[in-house]
């Protein structure tokens, strides 16, 4: 998930979200309590429902609204929701490594159970990679890299997926969407970079498919492998890569990291879900906890950096989201009332 | 370094290299010796311009003619050849890290001796970081991951530089060229993928340079931070990330996990050089050694995906580059006479 660094913004001091018609605006409790009493209707025990709701609460914070608190609405109506889930458990581990099972469980669950194994190990042990397959939609990346940067390390996450992306040259996906997500440590707070390689996140085929709204030239490709704008013949067929050959590239490495965090153990297919969290604490390598500090001004030099005629700002990733959280803790968060209302129908 | 994969190729069955006027011909030894000589004349221990032009050599099998032997005219005539060295030494270690002072050492052997390590390492514990600072150009990125993919190790390889890119709305560099690399083992070879995240490496923009080439439309700058095709003038001044946002958050990304390998340990500053090496035994994540074999099968699916129209093939990364090896190794390396006369001069 990635709104990028350099999107519209709204006006300083304005509002980021709008009281039109047909809206609530709620306190982050008021949200929080919402989520987990609806997700509880639908089975999910305490603390489940606690841990999926503070994601999507924070992405709502963060700008991402269909991120937010819908995503209730869509886990409810999963047909991944009504098949049998087992918990959670480490199938395979070492001092520095774990290999975790996600039960069929939705990833907000299991791969934040991988992101605290991963925290874990690399505090005792300085380094650590973990695995989670066996699982599906685990949300906003950025979301667990920020917890790991906020556990003092640097992580690396990349989540592997089913095919939605076409290779280079081809006329069928082979690929999944495929993200990559860092996130630092920093004096002055962390700092996460998130990004896809495909050309459009999966949420915004879907998105364009549902208010019919074409997509972007050269973007997508219907079953036949034909290119078209028609969102709903590109859900039967896939989109393109970003970025021609590096995105390709990097969305193959992906997939092969997919394999190692164990995605084709889950039902035997190489181009299969799988999430690979790398932690580390970066005193095994630059000891005396300099790295923090070194961050911070890693962050102010590129700040400071001389810029274009009518360029504000040098933005940092991460930045708009995190200054966007700030505001709406204090501003709270706008919900259309029919999800409002579809939440307390559960 | 990277070509890309899906370049121009040569015919299939044609010589990969034509024997034009004023080139010569020269198999592997021949091209080993050429070079190891050379470096032996400038004050290269044996070891040293045995691992040098171990790279080099490969680099031109590849493709890579510009990263081949021309390399030792340049490592002859760079200054930081003239400046005092140290040998390459680790100076923190814990038994699944290290950090490597390099001793202002070209890169081509600090980085190498950082590769070496990780492999000793992660067989030992299953997991290693790998940190190398006070060091330079270490040129093919890919040669380093294969090694460790060799080895049977999943390899992530970021190296960070001194300015060259330019922020997204900034008028000066502020990033290094920062290439990502991924190597892993796979049952039918292994599998590498290297990129750089600027919109040109910066070998091109000298290169462009040199012959007065203009460069392509909206990638360089001049030092006033004015968009030129100018060459020379962005020589002076930078270019701009590949990709947008995603290729400035990647190289930013980059740039700090230069510093968990000691970037800012070199001359106190935080845009510096800095090689990381992280590598996995795949074992202890998913154990019984199958991880090869899903590798295999990975690239056995991906290649085998419908084609579009008109395209004869689906390429992994680095499929291009170590078939060009396989027939070069045959064929021999053609190197301009020119530079084998500078070689033998030196």
């Amino acid at each position: 998930m990635n709104r990028g660094t350099a999107g519209s913004r709204a006006q300083p001091g304005a509002p980021l979200d709008a009281d039109t018609p047909g809206t609530v605006r709620l306190t982050v409790a008021q949200a929080t309590a919402l989520g987990e009493n609806a997700l509880r209707r639908i089975g999910y025990p305490e603390e489940e429902a606690r841990i999926i709701v503070d994601q999507l609460v924070d992405n709502a914070l963060c700008g991402y609204k269909f991120a937010g608190l819908p995503r209730v609405l869509a886990i409810a109506h999963d047909e991944k929701t009504r098949q049998a889930r087992r918990p959670v458990r480490v199938v395979h581990e070492t001092p520095a490594s774990a290999l975790i099972d996600g039960g069929n469980n939705v990833g907000y669950i299991s791969v934040y159970r991988g992101a605290e194994i991963a925290i874990a190990k690399a505090r005792a042990t300085g380094l650590a990679a973990v695995g989670v397959y066996n699982s599906y939609y685990s949300g906003r990346n950025a979301y667990y890299a920020e917890r790991i940067a906020r556990a003092g390390l640097v992580a690396i996450h990349v989540a592997s997926a089913k095919p939605r992306v076409l290779p280079l040259g081809g006329a069928r996906p082979a690929l999944g969407t495929n993200p990559i997500c860092f996130g630092f440590p920093s004096a002055a707070g962390p700092v996460v970079f998130d990004m896809g390689t495909a050309s459009l996140m999966w949420g915004e085929v879907m998105l364009f498919a549902h208010i019919g709204r074409e997509l972007p030239e050269g973007t997508g490709y219907d079953e036949q492998g034909r290119p078209t704008r028609d969102a709903r013949a590109v859900l039967r067929g896939g989109v393109v890569p970003f970025g021609g050959h590096k995105g390709y590239g990097l969305s193959f490495a992906i997939q092969a990291l997919g394999l190692l965090a164990g995605a084709a153990l889950a039902r035997g297919q190489v181009q299969d879900y799988g999430f690979l969290f790398v932690a580390v604490d970066p005193d095994i390598l630059v000891p005396g906890g300099v790295f923090p500090r070194q961050m911070a001004e890693l962050v102010e030099r590129v700040k400071a950096t001389p810029r274009q005629p009518g360029v504000a700002e040098i933005r940092i990733p991460s930045e708009r989201a995190f200054r966007e959280r700030e505001r709406r803790r204090k501003e709270g968060i706008v919900l259309d009332r029919k999800v409002v209302e579809s939440l307390e129908a559960l």
